[in-house]
């Protein structure tokens, strides 16, 4: 089952001739969920082939242009196209104004309702929590409130070993103990063990997205492990003390955090558009995390799936 | 000297993946008029090396949203860009209200002053007149207040005849009244005609914008004569019931008109995402109208001068 990051607006504050603002799509098992919405997103996505009939959700990580300007448009091709969907939209305070403003003037058809979720936690906090996953906001440090998403897949079910079921002509009800974790015991005495005769199919797998953010104590803490991280990397060392000043981070932090958390991967974005060639920021960030990719449009990050052996 | 139009933006409503929401860039000598701002115009800028800083002035036809949602970037990108100059906005009322909006959500810094100028004519009505053109509004009829724009370069100065600076041996005196169109008298009694020894070193170029409108009486006239027109074509003859309902032209109806204004040439653009390809557009209009062009992304139309011989 699929689990990746497209990252489709990989700039910061102004574009380039070949960087939008931010926008990135992540897919879990085909569920899709944006975050951030900055201008051309809409596009972006016609243009990568996403469905944007089939966004179930969008997490805005703070209400800088850069990161929203793409919703209107967004919201209204949704509109146009006949969505019927509700459409949840996560976002800090002020947001509400923001689509109030978006309604009065722009809308013409109101084709689907928007559920508008304000984040204001001030400590890591659960948003969603269903079947397949959960997804938490994770409070950065910006120049206005600012939050990151962490995005973990749940603990599958077990599954019945395939040669446990021929050598043992296992029953419908002995297979559904066996899942549920129970032993089965048979009129003869038999006790099939779940622990031996069941495997976890697949380990769960994570993503965090890091956005507009300074450096802090904790960070690390709040992506502990994740298979893939996203962070911001708006400057390079030669801009260090701007980054501390705008409340950004180098490309060396991004990679110094995901070091620290022990992330599987980095992937870094929102570049500024100072640097006409990112691979200065990415060489900086594989100086102390080599396993670092540097976002641009259209590029698609896997995480793979974990599967356990079955025997 | 430049007279061309450049389109951008040639989509309806919806974007596709190869067609982003109206924005278009006028160039009169070197002068940069947008008009329309559709989302993604200041990236199309870009692409098309057009020069964000040096546009002076921007046109809304109206407040629906593809042609108004890139302004947010736009504006923003100036800002961060430290333009100072003033930069004026013509738009239908309602645009106070969407300039508010963004100055006390989005603007971080306000580094250039925005000149905000009423569209309200229900007649022709002149919004520029200055040494080197006219711009007027030209009220259309769409399902929101909506304005055509109409670009006139001025008649030039008269430019003296190379041949009789020589044949003539004129002073700078004689040369400055015969340019100013009066005759110059010789102590000998020699009268140098200006009628003889000058000329008008151009004819005077003409552009005129038809966005969103319905057919009325009375377009063709509003645009009689120009040399390049631009007119809307949303739909073709499939859709000409749905065309008249939303107030939006056929390909057809924009032939029609600029075969009735004796326009030089025609470019429609603004297509409906439900033609893939606009060729079926094209070749309506040209039924009508042979010197019709289909707008596309980064497509430059010129106005070639039309010098006069200076002998």
């Amino acid at each position: 089952m699929n689990f990746s990051l497209t990252t489709l607006g990989v700039s910061s504050a102004s574009p380039t001739t070949d960087r939008y603002p931010s926008a990135h799509i992540l897919n879990i098992c085909g569920r899709l969920f944006l975050i951030d919405c900055g201008e051309g997103c809409q596009m972006l996505m016609k243009r990568h082939g996403i469905s944007l009939m089939r966004l179930e959700r969008i997490f805005l990580s703070h209400l800088h242009g850069d990161h929203v300007f793409g919703i209107f448009g967004l919201l209204s091709t949704l509109s146009m196209s006949g969505r019927t969907e509700p459409l949840h939209i996560y976002a800090p305070e002020g947001f509400d104004r923001i689509l109030q403003f978006f309604r009065e003037h722009f809308l013409e058809r109101d084709t689907y309702p928007v559920e508008y979720h304000q984040l204001t936690a001030t400590e890591p906090e659960m948003l969603l929590d269903d079947a397949l996953l959960t997804v938490s906001a994770l409070p950065l440090r910006h120049r206005v409130p600012s939050y990151g998403f962490l995005f973990r897949e749940k603990e599958p079910g077990l599954n019945v070993r395939k040669s446990a079921v021929a050598e043992y002509s296992l029953s419908v009800e002995e297979i559904l103990a066996l899942k549920s974790g129970r032993d089965a015991v048979r009129a003869d005495g038999t006790v099939l063990r779940a622990e031996a005769l069941t495997y976890v199919p697949y380990r769960p797998r994570s993503f965090a997205y890091v956005g507009d953010t300074a450096v802090f104590d904790g960070l690390s803490d709040m992506v502990k492990g994740v298979d893939l991280l996203y962070h911001e990397a708006t400057f390079g060392d030669d801009c260090a003390d701007k980054a501390a000043q705008m409340f950004h981070c180098t490309a060396r932090d991004a990679a110094e955090t995901a070091l620290r958390a022990g992330a599987g991967r980095l992937v870094i974005g929102h570049f500024s558009s100072r640097y006409k060639d990112t691979g200065v920021l990415l060489r900086q960030a594989r100086e102390v995390f080599p396993d670092t990719e540097a976002g641009m449009e259209g590029a698609v990050f896997e995480v793979p799936e974990k599967t356990h052996k079955d025997e």
